[in-house]
């Protein structure tokens, strides 16, 4: 089987210049099968503010009402997206930015009001079109894809890029051996938050839950990490959190660096 | 020569849901060869005035600053695109939302500083790759172009969306014979703005300067018409200036209506 990597930025890459020009430099000359996932979240919060639109999270997730979701709308698939692409295509890479109600890529249902808590237009993923990307990418164009799913109803819904990373991971896996690389502002799952050798280079399922016992983990990486679980049981190669910088890294082939997941 | 249509709505056609959804419904029933490109100044200019970033135009061009710029993008790529993206995909049309950025679909310079005018980050076309389009049509998607360009530096530049449409048009009539079609709020171009039935239905090299000299057709629609003529000159088959809610007649095949350019 051919390789791809899907490589999943965050909103503290896309929303720092110098890490985002770095990351997506280099991002350009890997010559493999790529694709990329954006965030921009505090781009969205920030704008929201500036319009007088109260942003309301519950566990980090953002209550997406309909003001809101416009500017998620704006933000990621515009702002965001477009910046991206313009610079990737500065780099040679011929980027086209998407989400996912372009090509019908990735369907979502309407989040049900649960638990007393209504998330509004946020969309748990239902259905993913891996062959429209593979399209694509087999056309020369390199995707890049935002945190944006639609009903076909004619809503778009708000999906955390984490989980439309993962998705996508999996559909791919059927058609590719896929790599699934979560690049952010840290060099991988640190056992001490504030030293940024305590790299723990290897997480598999035998060491995860003393690691969480042991409270080494932090209770925002658990879900990233039980995330890359799910994916890897339903087929992923490979799971990695890095720094955004480590990009370099795979253009060089290295091979040990941020945090490997495996089960 | 197969036949492809590119269609673009205006602003007052996108910032209107009944226009809208009429047109996209239709749109959407078109089997034929076809492309969308829409603008969304309105709403351009409503977000800059609630975020206090002043309206400048000049001959009704805008005078595009980076922070107008960023609401360009926001409300063209994000909002406006995204939501018509949606809306076909409901309706079972393969859309994929593009500025002239994703792809390397448009290249365009900045416009040069020029009889004291600085237009700030407007594009004026350079290179139309129309190839990528057209693979992109032929794996069934449907591309929905908004009113952007890149510099392939790594800049988006403002480009107004008439001649988008225009440029793409003649950058396609090489591979399809190609009709473009202007769809806004008027049926056609109007002999007597205030009388609906006074449809111009066909205007030609012959009578347009009387047309003109008559002042039958207004400073507005000057552009749009020089801008058609040039079209028709390189290569394009029609060019037709209709209501958008003509859409309908597309689909039944009915010829005669809304305003008819030849050379």
């Amino acid at each position: 089987m051919e390789k791809l990597r899907i490589f999943k930025i965050g909103g503290k890459v896309v929303e720092n210049q110098e890490y985002l020009d770095f990351f997506l430099e280099n991002y350009a000359k890997i010559e493999d099968n790529k694709i990329l996932v954006h965030g921009g979240g505090n781009w969205v919060s920030e704008m929201s503010e500036k319009l007088g639109i109260e942003v309301k999270k519950i566990d980090g997730r953002r209550i997406t009402d309909a003001e809101t979701l416009k500017v998620v709308v704006m933000m990621l698939a515009g702002l965001a997206n477009k910046t991206v692409v313009a610079k990737l295509q500065a780099h040679q890479c011929n980027a086209i930015g998407l989400t996912g109600a372009d090509g019908n890529i990735i369907l979502s249902k309407k989040r049900p009001f649960k638990n007393g808590i209504d998330y509004g237009f946020v969309g748990d993923v239902e259905e993913v079109h891996a062959e429209a990307l593979i399209q694509l990418i087999d056309h020369g164009f390199s995707p890049v894809l935002t945190a944006l799913t639609h009903d076909k109803k004619g809503n778009l819904l708000n999906t955390n890029a984490d989980t439309i990373a993962s998705v996508l991971a999996v559909a791919i896996s059927k058609f590719y051996e896929v790599e699934l690389v979560f690049c952010f502002d840290l060099p991988g799952v640190l056992e001490h938050i504030e030293d940024h050798k305590s790299i723990i280079e290897n997480i598999n399922s035998e060491n995860y839950s003393s690691l969480k016992k042991g409270k080494v983990i932090n209770d925002g990486m658990i879900p990233k990490i039980d995330n890359a679980f799910d994916a890897l049981r339903s087929g992923v190669s490979k799971v990695r959190i890095c720094h955004s910088n480590d990009i370099i890294k795979f253009a060089h082939g290295t091979q040990q660096f941020g945090t490997l997941i495996s089960i």
